[in-house]
């Protein structure tokens, strides 16, 4: 089964196909001065862009996982969550707490889609 | 490749059929009164429930991540998974700690299986 | 589609074949006297060992998810990591912190790759 990467950094790709399916990195935002809703809304609008471009969307992700640095964010996280997905086509989700790679990050989206 | 979704909440499905495999959400306990191993064998019975619907079982799961709230939930959490899996066809696994949506949950348990 | 398990022990299947896709367990090493660089580079040999057994390798990563036990061990555990992999066939990654089940491992890593 053919696999292609996606935006290759030095330490891994943000996104692979595999077949029928694609498998993003976590993907945290870029600007960390904002807040968790400010954060949210750039990962998933960065996740739309890497789906589009493995040929998948939002309406068919399959699973996501998201760590929030201080599980307090998750109402925040969620009001944000709520508006983006597709309500007729939700992935499977588990929400934890953890610390991530940088202290001002404070949620990180990882996601599994079909193509 | 089709996608069937079972049991969507506001927020996520619980169960995502993709072609050959089934994506579970991240199951916590309703009953969170329980002990650990209360909660998880509520949790292994909502997992039984969600996987025959999605046209698989316990015997069939390739993946799964266990989070405890407490690293020292894990024993008494596997003497209930050890009774529930199926011996002869045991998933890769991984358990670590995170603090969970509702403090009064002590495991989280999210499965990736064959239909 | 045929499901084919290696290594089972009494909790879980450190592999399992699924189709063209494989599902490791988390690993950790065995020997928790050395320092992260030496636990990575453990980890990473089991990693190879794994899935040389089922027909796949380090090139065809699809996914990783990376624990380390103290965040400030994730700079240490890249340096191995960078070293490692096929830097034309990097996967999707994330590594967050998170308390494994023995306190003195200080890295786990859980992959799923192409077969």
């Amino acid at each position: 089964m053919s696999i292609t990467r996606h935006d290759p950094g030095p330490l891994l790709s943000l996104a692979v196909e595999h077949g029928d399916t694609v498998y993003l990195a976590g993907i945290v935002a870029k600007n960390l001065k904002n807040d968790v809703r400010g954060q949210t809304e750039e990962v998933l609008a960065e996740i739309d862009r890497l789906l589009a471009k493995a040929g998948s969307g939002k309406s068919k992700i399959l699973q996501a996982i998201i760590w929030v640095s201080d599980i307090r964010h998750r109402s925040a996280m969620n009001e944000v969550w709520t508006k983006w997905v597709d309500p007729k086509n939700l992935p499977g989700r588990a929400c934890i707490e953890a610390k991530l790679a940088d202290p001002a990050a404070l949620v990180e989206i990882m996601v599994t889609a079909s193509r």
